[in-house]
């Protein structure tokens, strides 16, 4: 343990933290332990080097294969002779279908993983020495760049979980499902990538047991401690991860303990001290109800119909034996994946797996407006979106798919910024499950001292940390993106 | 005026209330405001005898023939000839299609509206003499039962207001849509009848203006508490002015004018105080996050999936000449409308129009719960919702479904409550825009004093009248029938 777990944290007055009011189940006294345990940076449970060990032994021995070939020849999956959809032949898991969109005028078809299932995203969190720790898995999925990624406790869809597969059931779903044992101090429904998924959902759901856990070799306790250093790292810690975490409503870092786990010079004081003000509730820019017309009023403009339709009635995509591709080979492709593994549910299977074309930008751009940190949003209309715009991150774009056309706006202002103003830089990877290889550079960049907050273009609007805290208690607020960027707030902390 | 407008009304400590925050653009003196409107039963503006005569005149002025026949026949639309699905020509408005509908393990399919669109619902405020006034207009609809309803300023679809009628411009429209000059006080995206509609959400807005606003004769400014009083009589107040006034975050009444506002004898006190409580924010039965905890975990255990398929495809439907209906008669029937008007953007047209089979009950069950009024809600999934499970009324059902069969939980207790527990009781129409002569039983209905409050079913839960304000600032929470009661609470006060 280091001298972080006996710092004295400062409370908020109640009532002046909306994003971190009392959680179901949970005690007004819980932001304060998720702070410490992220304050915690190395544990007598799973001390540090033993952690590295362990992510290094289980990728060792995970032997883990896949092999890229054609749809057409997926053992247990079928294309429809009349429709082109690819599905599984039980009914179950996904399939790949096609869908008609229309946001406001723009007009477009394309394929879509249709998922109707609300899958868990859990972590299960314990108390030891005083100190909540994390029970995280190193789980290998398909499309990993890296065969092992830091996961939740459990991650399944609902077919996972309710024994679809005939596989093993899934370790410590007991934890999650009703009636439970242990106190929820973390759950809602968040959506996932929407220009890839239709209406997809999880759990995403934080559960604190005080009962003896049987341990694995595939999970280790870990505090938010731990995980904050790992999520500096590229492709350690997984989408599911990112997004459960984000949902963890953190109180205010005391300020000498932010300025002990940062040492940029001078002006990183303001950063940080702006960023307790912001994650304390003072007030922003906007109330939380501008905030939340804001996002209706972009809801109406980006005005979202859908429609499924049979996957070879998509214009511009062909199915040939082999994927699922678009004429000029841009977006994404999607293929077929074997897959042998010696620990999952089953031993080995197969699945069509969707690969984006290359590695996109993710980027809060963030900026003290009166001495409080605001982070620029912006409304966003995916073609899967369930309940219309949600709010993305700044910049979320394919770099190059602009070439020789005008970059989206702050893309220039991201990727161009002098080092002292990058918070955040890292690469990280989106489910493994459904993606293969798919990554994304995802920064927190501070705005230049110059740069205006009212010249924002429509649809996107500065909010603060505690704003996005409270919008994260409800689903379909923050997208996907902007949930992985808030998950990396506390490693500029 | 009465005396009432003079009444000093309690104000909650700030931070007490989180249903009554500040609102967009609003300020913290609002929840007063409205409430100060609520007590004011008359106005100088339009008298109550002059509201009175005009409701009548209008009615009488307006003339308005509604002639139901065949589907087949309905100028402007069409039905498709390989799908059987009923729509415009134009591809605008709405359409009925087939829905199949999964819900955990039931399993049906079903003819339903699907309307890709979100309307505006929009009532236009303004001070007279220091008191809030709502621009209600009287409005006839082709399924109403008696014609004229009093509707908000605005009520129109996406079509309606973009002009593709070719009729006139919608009236006061410019209040509602960006850029606006108003204060937006209310701003939020509530659902629509899940049973007969697909994912249908209507923006609820309600807008403060200073300016001259120009009158109209099917237009008056009304007091909250006028619009308090015509809610007590049956079929007056329309659906879309119930829906958006339930989003209204009042303040508690004060308790002597609550007093004076119901004469109900001895222990009517307990209700009014505990109904005061449960406004200003009392601590309730569950924290805000458990109910959404328990929501989330319905949303979870009722699986919804959702595939449109051609209305030929829908089993135990009937497509005739005439109308679309169950075999046996049960649930509805889709008929055609040819209607001639006078005062509605375009003077005559033709539609469908969803026609239920019997009158239903909608009720909730109320009690104090350590001297709180709480209110009992079942989390609900209808064939059409868009995020799963909604909060619904403890009773919402058409008794006659249940002839020889057990009744749904709490109707027997609803209907054979005695007149003193019964606080609320009228007979209100949904939309008569898309249904035809739809009406329910509203009614808010005291448990008896021995009901044990922990004796209820899976699914159903107790809530605060502050945590369900709470919740209305947030779309996709309550159902629409929910909120015409959570509207019809004010008449309690």
């Amino acid at each position: 343990m280091t001298d972080d777990t006996t710092t004295t944290i400062d409370r908020p007055a109640p009532g002046v933290l909306p994003g971190a009011q009392t959680l179901p189940g949970a005690n007004e006294d819980d932001p304060r332990r998720f702070t410490l345990s992220a304050l915690t940076g190395d544990s007598r449970v799973t001390p540090n080097d033993e952690l590295d060990a362990w992510l290094a032994e289980r990728t060792e021995a995970n032997r883990f294969e896949v092999s890229i070939g054609p749809i057409s020849e997926l053992a247990g999956w079928r294309i429809d002779p009349e429709r082109g959809d690819l599905s599984h032949e039980s009914g179950r898991f996904f399939s790949i279908e096609g869908l008609r969109v229309q946001v406001d005028e723009r007009r477009w078809a394309q394929p879509i993983i249709n998922q109707p299932e609300i899958g868990i995203l859990g972590i299960l969190v314990k108390e030891f020495d005083g100190v909540l720790h994390c029970l995280m898995q190193a789980k290998m999925e398909p499309g990993n760049v890296n065969t092992i990624q830091l996961s939740p406790t459990v991650q399944a869809t609902h077919s996972n979980y309710t024994g679809v597969h005939g596989g093993r059931p899934t370790r410590y779903v007991e934890f999650f499902r009703a009636p439970r044992a242990g106190r929820v101090l973390v759950d809602t429904l968040q959506s996932e990538q929407g220009s890839w998924f239709l209406h997809k959902r999880n759990r995403n759901i934080v559960v604190e047991t005080e009962e003896d856990v049987p341990g694995h070799e595939d999970f280790r306790w870990l505090t938010f401690g731990q995980i904050r250093r790992l999520l500096t790292a590229d492709n350690v810690v997984n989408m599911d991860s990112r997004t459960v975490l984000s949902c963890v409503p953190f109180a205010a870092p005391p300020s000498d303990a932010a300025a002990a786990g940062a040492d940029r010079g001078a002006d990183g004081d303001g950063y940080r001290a702006a960023l307790c003000r912001s994650m304390l509730g003072a007030p922003g820019r906007h109330t939380d109800d501008e905030v939340l017309s804001l996002l209706t009023e972009a809801r109406i403009r980006q005005r979202l119909v859908q429609r499924t339709i049979p996957l070879d009635e998509v214009e511009h995509w062909r199915r040939s034996y082999e994927e699922i591709t678009h004429e000029d080979g841009r977006y994404f492709r999607i293929v077929g994946a074997e897959v042998t593994a010696t620990n999952r549910e089953v031993a080995s299977w197969s699945q069509p797996l969707l690969d984006p074309h290359a590695t996109g930008v993710s980027a809060f751009l963030v900026r003290p407006i009166d001495g409080v940190l605001h982070i620029l949003m912006q409304a966003r209309t995916e073609a899967g979106s369930l309940a219309g715009a949600e709010l993305a991150p700044t910049v979320q774009c394919i770099p190059g798919n602009y070439k020789g056309r005008p970059a989206p706006p702050y893309l220039t202002e991201v990727l161009a910024a002098p080092a002292e103003r990058i918070r955040h830089d890292s690469i990280q990877s989106e489910e493994g499950g459904r993606f293969y290889r798919a990554q994304n550079r995802y920064m927190i960049v501070e705005a230049p001292a110059g740069f205006a907050p009212r010249d924002v273009p429509e649809d996107f609007v500065w909010i603060t940390v505690d704003q996005a805290m409270g919008l994260l208690r409800h689903g379909n607020y923050l997208n996907v993106q902007a949930r992985s960027l808030v998950a990396a707030l506390p490693t500029t902390w």
